[in-house]
């Protein structure tokens, strides 16, 4: 009998099928065995309460020994492996599924957040596997549901110049239709006015409005590990000058959408922060 | 007698002196403190040869046991603590000083990379206290050439919004003159978007032109520790694009200038690259 996977061996094999091919649902079994395998882990493991300084939001970190993970918000984790099925055969032939987006988000933060915490307590100091993980896990999802492989460079051609731009996920959907530009972040804090400014530079380049901005972030909290205190770190005033002064992003989607950035759906000028699942039900319309 | 101080003791004091009153001449003092005793500690070490991969350039490391420190321009670097005190006279009044560019490079690079060789031998993964130790030498010598201290905020009011906008330094030199946007960086990288999306959000809150773009970057080396091989990761293809397409610097001072960036000088768009020297002989005319 074949020994069952391990979030990290299944993180390997996930790896090779992103490398192979993005939009593939081959990706889909290594992710599911990777939130498999970090269920079982975290099943084992005791949990402390955390207290939120975030309104209407509770927060709860897993415990190994002296260890605690990162801040995992209550409402939205599942430890429940076969979601994650359940998701991907909802939307597998483009059906309407069943799933609403509070549904959709819940399963893919649980899925992410499962294995940053696996990492959290079983690796020191490594902050780069969760961040490529998330890109795998963002970019097969965008890909799958616009049925289109991204791309990370773009050429520049501009008179008598030559040269490429290194972006962020871009997705071509071809002519007469828009392509996404998109960003994947675990947070932004103070960085993400590059987001803005990469989103000017297509615009600049290839034409405003060709470019729907359109970044995936996880969320804004931080812990204080001495106190246990979780806040979530937001600039929404400079969101607000970004917007009217570097570029017009289309949507900044989250899996756990910040309180404070919620708040900048019903201002001027208009930012549009919804949380991810959303983008599976409005990704054909979008650009309308 | 009192202890001669030491390099933190000195840089401890400079904190104290720049949160005072980042203009005033009292910083030299423990600038120069900071130098006399970095060098003094530097002056006990080996130095080890650098294989340099940049053409005509030629670095080195200080030793201290299996430590070596960060890579060190041959050409640039001085363990001469009195020249700072020739560089702080010979300004002192604005007379045109009997120093060229290259003369006041050096000396502000030796400041600046004797204190970082220090806390690369004696701190272990310490990235801040060098690259606020530059804040605080660029800072002070911006601030003194141009006689007014800088200011980090900056109110936004349009229309219905009030907020403030946290900026790297901004000099104000009052009516119907320019005012400069000066990022400090010892190193940018990928980074350096923000450099121009930052002076885009200036353009766009207070109109174009009336902010000078002009940071001041220390270098942009990397060492592989191994093969103990330096060079200089640079991405003009990518600054001409942002030079182009989201906002105009009118300068990039740097005190070690990469050769790749000395070449954009001769091309289009325009891109003035240039030793820090050279701002103390142009601050007047830059505007014109």
């Amino acid at each position: 009998m074949a020994k069952a996977p391990t979030p990290l061996s299944a993180y390997q094999e996930l790896q090779g099928a992103f490398a192979a091919d993005i939009k593939n649902v081959a990706n889909q079994r290594f992710l599911g065995e990777v939130f498999t395998a970090s269920c079982k882990y975290l099943s084992h493991l005791k949990t402390t309460e955390l207290r939120s300084l975030i309104p209407n939001k509770e927060y709860f970190g897993f415990t190994d020994g002296k260890k605690v993970s990162r801040a995992v918000n209550k409402r939205l984790f599942l430890n429940e492996p076969s979601e994650w099925d359940r998701f991907c055969r909802g939307f597998t032939a483009k059906k309407a599924p069943e799933l609403d987006v509070e549904s959709i988000t819940r399963i893919i933060y649980s899925v992410a957040m499962s294995f940053f915490c696996y990492i959290d307590l079983t690796k020191v100091g490594d902050q780069k596997t969760p961040g490529t993980f998330f890109e795998y896990l963002i970019g097969h999802l965008f890909a799958w549901r616009l049925e289109v492989n991204p791309k990370v460079r773009l050429p520049v051609l501009n008179l008598d110049m030559e040269a490429t731009l290194p972006t962020d996920f871009v997705f071509d959907l071809g002519e007469n239709r828009p392509k996404f530009h998109v960003p994947v972040k675990t947070s932004t804090r103070e960085r993400v006015i590059q987001v803005w400014a990469h989103q000017r530079v297509l615009d600049g380049v290839y034409g405003t409005g060709r470019f729907l901005g359109t970044p995936v972030i996880l969320g804004e909290t931080k812990t204080d590990r001495l106190k246990r205190e979780v806040i979530e770190i937001c600039l929404p005033d400079q969101w607000r000058i970004y917007q009217l002064h570097i570029a017009q992003l289309k949507r900044v989607y989250y899996l756990d959408v910040p309180v404070t950035y919620e708040k900048l759906n019903e201002v001027f000028p208009p930012l549009s922060v919804k949380p991810f699942g959303q983008f599976f039900l409005e990704a054909d319309t979008l650009p309308r």
